[in-house]
């Protein structure tokens, strides 16, 4: 499929559908909306999926890895080997995005969708599925030019749509997006810098933890990887090819995916933000589809998620990737449907519901 | 025991153990301190449990359930059937707090701290276990005297210990605290009033959503229970006495048990803090074992939580009560324990953790 038939194929979410959940919400034995967010998200998946049965209990977190050739700029705390590794050690079930997977009954999908070295997955012990989708061996440093091809962006995108699109078709109800790539809050937050009008300063934070040097020198990296490759707002591949990474295309391409197929998407922190903010320059619909399950302390990603419409579902303070955010808000989603099917009404459960006196 | 007694074996927890588990934190294949308020959760637990292994899969949620005689001067959106009626739907497990706890693997007790009517629990179809531990039949209106005799507030937190420290006594790991009672957010606000020194204006909210003029009336109870029974701010006992409830009173005695016991509870919001609040006062040593699931809507929470040196774990706008948010919140700290258990460290993984470059 070419991306422009997939963009075709994109509706916004049904507002009757939210307006039903209401009216069942408002029945429940619960003082009016008295759970909050819980009820929002339970009535969204309803306008998502226009049942009043939504269900996100088979669920699976496809973590998403590319290399980066700007980490060559020192941008980053780690070196560029631990994208490799720490692939690896997702197969082998060891990584902070496996704990809470398990915890939330998720599967974790592995993906290369452009790490420098090959990895032999069946070598590595583990239950975790892999999946090579090489674009390329990592992108080209976008402090001196554009970091992919647009084809390849294409490529990245229509391998995330395809793979998401694989998981929905096999019954799986809710797609958690995540990331690995040493280097890539950079080419985050360049995206972030061209899309949102943000300035530099505002969007460019530490990344796993770089010092004060480092990170002047990556806010001045960044300012010139959109000076010079001029990505075009209006135009999401454009912005990908020129400052974008990819994993973060095949992130963008599950966005789209679930608009597409109409299911949720649970999008994590900062790399995964930027990219549905790719999917969303593609097609301004894919919004309705979107949960945004925590908020990062990269400090970019607030305005990120502003200039997206979305409300983050926690905010523990984390900073690691991986999908770890989006797994968690899982938890929460599920307990929120669980609400919705569970919680008996007024009427059924002989609680009175009229104003006291 | 006498609640002396109790107060006598409780210790602070030990920070020794707390270094120890952020050593080991800082192995995990993980930038340092990337899961944020996930580690600090499992370092907390550490250092509660004295070990590098606590467990917090056995949980238990306590709803305690009293009425009030503050009913009467019209502080609630809902007539005072509805504690009883509540209490039933509980024992039937169809209110919010059954559908989280099923989500969580939380067992619920319903409580009979002192709600009007009888609850022939036997008669009811369900699971869930209820205790009838009935003070008495609802407080005597505080507005016009005490909410109830020094005796009555010794045994509603003796009841509540005992109650605990059976559940962690059969193996219950953690215990969240729920609440159920009609027009309860009114003691509650004159309990964080006498012990935070807040203002009646800040403190007070419209709890299950009642209107303009309730909302004055409210407060103009308040500001008179304080002012007319002078609870004494140095004396928990006092205070749950004068402006307090039979299940915040209850809940106090679950604050005290985890403390004693060493066993971690997460209270739920706003009567709940409050009841944590009077345990406090009793021994400061038990905010150490506390913490706080959510933030409430109900404004004065957050100023109960300052006063206490707590931060919530999740913020979702719930303002429910039944311990809904404590009981979402335990699958946040199940995570946390995962992640601390489960992540392979940096050798372990094999995953570079020298410096770029």
């Amino acid at each position: 499929m070419k991306i422009e038939e997939i963009l075709r194929k994109i509706q916004p979410a049904d507002t009757e559908w939210v307006e039903k959940a209401r009216a069942r919400t408002a029945q429940l034995a619960i003082p009016p909306r008295a759970l909050g967010r819980l009820h929002e998200i339970a009535e969204r998946l309803c306008g998502i999926s226009r049942t009043l049965a939504p269900e996100v209990a088979r669920r699976a977190i496809l973590v998403m890895a590319g290399d980066h050739g700007v980490a060559a700029e020192g941008v980053s705390a780690f070196p560029q080997e631990v994208t490799g590794e720490m692939v690896k050690n997702f197969i082998r079930g060891g990584a902070g995005i496996n704990a809470l997977a398990r915890w939330v009954g998720a599967d974790v999908i592995v993906v290369d969708m452009g790490i420098i070295p090959d990895v032999d997955a069946l070598s590595i012990e583990g239950n975790n599925s892999f999946r090579p989708c090489k674009v390329g061996r990592g992108t080209a440093n976008l402090a001196r030019g554009p970091a992919m091809s647009r084809e390849q962006a294409e490529t990245a995108i229509l391998q995330g749509f395809e793979l998401a699109s694989e998981q929905f078709s096999k019954g799986i109800q809710i797609i958690g997006t995540g990331d690995m790539g040493i280097a890539n809050t950079t080419p985050s937050a360049a995206i972030g810098v061209a899309l949102t009008g943000s300035s530099v300063e505002a969007m460019v934070g530490r990344g796993t933890g770089i010092d004060d040097a480092s990170l002047q020198k990556k806010r001045a990296v960044i300012q010139q990887a959109v000076a010079a490759n001029r990505p075009d707002p209006s135009d999401g591949l454009d912005v990908l090819a020129k400052v974008g990474g990819f994993e973060i295309g095949g992130i963008a391409g599950c966005v789209l995916a679930g608009a597409c197929h109409r299911r949720p998407v649970v999008v994590d922190g900062f790399i995964s933000t930027a990219g549905a903010l790719i999917a969303q320059v593609l097609c301004p619909f894919v919004t309705d589809y979107l949960f945004s399950g925590h908020c990062s302390e990269e400090p970019g990603h607030r305005i990120m998620l502003k200039h997206l419409g979305l409300e983050p579902i926690l905010d523990l303070r984390m900073r690691l990737g991986e999908g770890t955010g989006a797994a968690l808000a899982m938890g929460v989603m599920e307990a929120a449907m669980r609400v919705f099917r569970e919680v008996l009404t007024f009427a059924e459960a002989g609680v009175s519901n009229e104003p006291a006196r």
